[in-house]
């Protein structure tokens, strides 16, 4: 049996410890400076207060003075700091590791670059710190349903085939599954754009629900599509598996059933604009927001730059046409706009691919 | 403006009087033989007992007997019969309609070829008789939501651009938007394929509704991008355009949240056999059973046959590897086996498809 470290115990991080705990291993969470209610209260009581669930029995609390006790010895790092963390992970962090431990990131999003590409966290932890074993996990996942252990299908990526089996090895139980791909970048990619597309489709439910108070399900299902379309014209462009459109639409499907991005969405489809929306948010700033943010932005400059020839190995160019939902999305979230779906823009009379 | 004819009174039949008639069209609405209590009533009344919706006003109801009088000066005739009355349609009502009169049909379903190909019923009608111009909807679309005139995006295919062009001036209003496509297995085939896969995913429902009693998402997902992955794959082996995926995926989205197929997928979820589910349904015959059990008897003989070099485009044979999800599909609805999802199976450890 192994010991496995997760460091930060957000609702993400601390789900984890259930597939680990569950193997046998040794499971060691540790809490960032903003986790210190969350490690003082369960290390009292296993009472995780936002998962809202009680974590496994034989789970050490450390918190991040003792860091350095929780990492000694440790065979695996779970990287459990969400999109705001990174970077602290990155300078604070990854220094005080051990340079052979493979680190598995949760981490969800990726960093825009000033080209219009996205760079996932485990390239960027590259950067940081070449020569390390970085990892992540991706795919259709909520903390609370794999805390519950409910089915879960997820895919883990990173540059070694032979560390990512270990990993899978390790984590791997009855409920958790887990698919293994060294194209990080394209799954990562693929679940980075269900942030921005589940504001879409959620549109959907405020749409109908300012209309007549029922939820239905057309038109979610034509914004469900349309962002599958759009998902797969990106994942095409940067050339990456196309097989990752099911993580990307999984992803999709398990966001726009819950939480805070459903929330944010139905209000804006309601016809509440975003600045209006956010206030009901009493400050918090969305994780998921500042993802579809970016990927909006990363959209844009690559429509700006038509970058045909730099990155894509196909043989066409994106322009505004090929975006109608995300880039209104971008008008609700950053401009402030009122909802008015694009729907004629969503028909075609012609083959949008070609053939396979 | 023209005057539309719609031969069948089910709920998607009927449903399509409101995107003709709120264009402003003529609007006869025309019952078979099953649908003589409906026109009965909606005759007098207006109401749909099945739809559970008023149509709309300026609606003309015929009975079968008066069939001739519904077809005189028709522009555009809807073929409204579900998957059992394709051949009836075929046999009794194609000969009695003007040549030059394009036909849209409604019906969801395909017909299984013996070697293992599925046949659109626009493309079954063209062999049954030549020389028409039949033309499908296809996408996600539920007859209630139609009728609620809830924002729809779905699909028009047929041989001829020309006709389906008009088809698409004539039918597509605010809410009802209309792409148009020559690729008409390919887009029958991907809305076919989801009456199988929505079946799958609301396994899922029935698994945590026994468990714990609570509705799950992971599982839900994980079921929702296996089945995206193996509707790709039939798509691409039949070299079909892959952006059909949208209408699949679409399809699946709304056929997942209600009625019958859900019904009996979340009962086979909680480990009753098939044979005991369908005595709930009181001697109904399912009509997505039926599909699904086509696809599923399609696949098997596709695999069997192993028709690689015969009907695929691509170097790449399909096994029973490709599709585990659809095969515990056919072992649940056709061998009565008791449900156990080989999770482990969807996960991958390589690339399934090349990228692009």
């Amino acid at each position: 049996m192994s010991i496995i470290t997760i460091i930060g115990s957000g609702v993400m991080g601390s789900a984890m410890s259930f597939p680990a705990s569950d193997n046998g291993h040794t499971v060691r969470l540790a809490g960032t400076m903003l986790d210190r209610e969350i490690i003082r209260h369960a290390s009292k009581t296993g009472w995780h207060p936002n998962l809202k669930r009680q974590l496994p029995e034989d789970i050490s609390y450390y918190q991040l003075e003792s860091l350095e006790e929780a990492i000694d010895g440790a065979d695996v790092i779970i990287g459990g700091v969400n999109s705001f963390g990174v970077e602290w992970f990155a300078n604070e962090i990854i220094p005080k590791l051990p340079k052979h431990i493979p680190v598995l990131s949760i981490t969800k999003g990726m960093l825009n670059q000033p080209d219009g590409t996205l760079l996932s966290f485990p390239g960027y932890y590259d950067k940081k710190a070449p020569g390390r074993l970085f990892c992540a996990v991706g795919g259709p996942c909520t903390s609370y349903e794999l805390a519950d252990r409910d089915q879960t299908c997820i895919g883990f990526c990173g540059n070694e085939m032979d560390t990512l089996r270990m990993l899978k090895k390790t984590l791997e139980t009855s409920y958790y599954h887990i698919s293994l791909t060294t194209d990080v970048e394209g799954l990562e990619c693929a679940v980075a754009l269900k942030n921005a597309y589940a504001l879409a489709v959620t549109l959907a439910v405020g749409l109908s629900k300012k209309r007549d108070g029922a939820i239905h399900y057309n038109s979610q299902a034509a914004l469900f599509g349309q962002s599958i379309r759009e998902m797969r014209k990106l994942l095409d462009f940067f050339g990456y598996n196309s097989d990752n459109i099911i993580y990307g639409a999984g992803d999709l499907y398990v966001t726009v059933f819950g939480g805070r991005t459903r929330y944010i969405g139905t209000l804006l489809g309601e016809g509440v604009p975003i600045s209006d929306a956010l206030q009901t948010l009493e400050g918090v700033t969305l994780e998921s927001l500042v993802i579809a943010t970016r990927t909006v932005q990363a959209v844009r400059t690559l429509i700006t730059k038509n970058r045909l020839t730099a990155a894509s190995p196909h043989d066409f160019s994106l322009s505004e046409k090929d975006f109608p939902l995300l880039l209104h999305v971008d008008e609700l979230i950053n401009h402030n706009a009122t909802v008015n779906i694009p729907w004629e823009s969503f028909t075609t009379n012609h083959p949008v691919f070609a053939s396979g």
